[in-house]
């Protein structure tokens, strides 16, 4: 089969690669209806994560189940299934607090650029629909592999309650459903920080009720005016940068909440800073298993519209043009059908 | 009058300074029937918080109200009251929040080891007893004015629910009473990090069940151990330095929670590992007039008995012996009677 591969900084290749096999009883072997790529994917794309060379990419997946090993209870060939870009057993105590991207039998899914992909702990892992869907919630139902459990997690990890004001850093794929999963949650208003235009109406489309254009001390300056000087009571993170986070925390009244889902590149929290401004701090890699059967319904019921986010779509063969169309900012994020 | 007035590292001095007045309408001035030497207070004496000198000091009080200006109405002289180490306003959003250590108003109140001493905004700051508490009372009483309500903040902040196991990094004053706090929040398990004997005995009569004497990485595995490699639902971090920081977040479970009341000290969080090790954060001065009503009922019934945690009683003129004591640990906690 043929599926993407990084050779190295913006070198992204859609080559012959073995197909998986099921390697151990656990596993499942997807075939992808729609997969994707992520922001986190320009990472190593643009040469700031290193990577063992070549890498085969993409985590976000849904499809059909091929195949599965022996041990496999809980899916079964010919269902259809989305599961998390953490594979877990969803039985191990992390897993049982609600954080399966920290299972301790955790495995990074990381080949699902392609037509098949193999997916571990599939018993954990996967979720299966009622029924084949209807081939139009394919976009949305592949964003709850990732990023839009990733939002979602964004605006819990931030305690978004009903009636309350959220600012979201970041207008990317990440932050567009971190205001839609507020909007859900029902925030009363929400403020979205971007400087873009298209991606500003698409907050607002998402339920963005206010912008923020400014960046860095008079972006600060702003939130704290439209929020009458206290600070929003939620504010979710979704760059991973120092700046953004310093925003973060500055646009959160005390006592309020910061969730962090942004994969942080060279943060540093100051101790003293932290303590001062008295917010809560909760974040990291979402774990996306937990609220699938949520979320899934969500989308299936029509109430939620996530695959919105996606602005372009390819074929998956063409998904250079994919990355560097991300990489350009000329792109939200790409859906990419085999 | 004399009070206690820092003059440079190790050098604290019982001297003449002029009695509080009345300056603000707001005021109070409220005669100190019991103040104590915090753990914070040792910072400057040691050298390590810059000050200017000579500085009065003193930020822990409760008494009888001596005067108060012409628009304070919810405290009356002759009334027994009890104080936060900041004073604030109580009505401004910060306050209503819960955050009244961070008031928009805020005043730290410095000058309480003396037999005077000016409180700002009486009205938000001071709550009084229904009657003059016994005698025996007066040492917990002053507890509340700021170690017993930073120990119950800690708790607060670390999510400390009925049934959770609790680590509690630190065996000062301060992580003594975030114990007594765990305990009466209904920890079923409750692990204090400490290495000396006295200390350890004291935690446990607060209600300790666990004792960790190892430190650095050997402290991390036998709390890994205790709590089956998964760690601690909250970790009470009551110290403020890198070392203690860091081992409360490699102590906590995932999604658990740290609550931190440390004044920090050279901390830093890096983002990364903030990040994977998915805790909650929260913490800062504690907003202790919050919690006053609620503390003051609990001693007054004689539920809590947090003035267990002052191993040495001095007269105020002797607070110089005071300081020396703490500072070289042969004190817990100081207590001082004017």
């Amino acid at each position: 089969m043929r599926g993407a591969v990084l050779y190295g900084k913006g070198d992204a290749r859609f080559e012959e690669r073995p197909a998986p096999t099921i390697s151990k009883p656990t596993d499942a072997i997807v075939r992808v209806a729609a997969t994707c790529i992520c922001g986190s994917d320009l990472w190593p794309y643009r040469g700031i994560s290193p990577f063992p060379e070549p890498t085969p990419m993409g985590h976000e997946y849904c499809g059909i189940v091929e195949d599965v090993g022996r041990s496999v209870t809980s899916v079964k060939p010919g269902q259809f299934v989305i599961g998390s870009f953490f594979a877990s057993d969803n039985t191990c105590p992390n897993c049982q607090y609600g954080y399966q991207s920290s299972c301790q039998h955790a495995e990074f899914v990381g080949t699902a650029q392609a037509p098949l992909v193999r997916i571990p702990l599939a018993d954990g892992t996967l979720v299966a629909t009622p029924q084949i869907p209807s081939d139009d919630l394919i976009p949305s139902l592949v964003t709850l592999s990732d990023v839009m459990g990733t939002g979602w997690f964004a605006a819990d990890a931030a305690h978004v309650t009903p009636g309350s004001t959220v600012v979201v850093v970041g207008d990317g794929a990440v932050g567009q459903l971190g205001v839609l999963s507020a909007k859900l949650k029902g925030a009363e208003r929400i403020i979205i920080m971007s400087g873009h235009e298209s991606r500003q109406t698409l907050a607002r489309e998402f339920g963005a009720t206010d912008v923020v254009t400014e960046r860095g001390r008079e972006g600060i300056a702003h939130i704290e005016q439209l929020t009458a000087g206290v600070g929003a009571d939620s504010v979710l993170e979704c760059v991973g940068t120092p700046e953004s986070m310093n925003q973060a925390i500055q646009s959160t009244r005390r006592g309020g909440y910061v969730g962090y889902v942004g994969v942080p590149h060279g943060v540093e929290f100051k101790g003293e800073d932290l303590f001062f401004a008295l917010v809560h701090v909760h974040g990291g890699p979402a774990p996306v298993r937990r609220f699938l059967p949520q979320l899934i319904d969500l989308v299936l019921e029509r109430k939620i519209n996530p695959g919105r986010v996606f602005d372009m779509t390819l074929p998956l063969a063409r998904v250079a043009e994919g990355y560097r169309a991300m990489d350009e900012r000329r792109a939200i994020k790409v859906l990419l059908r085999p």
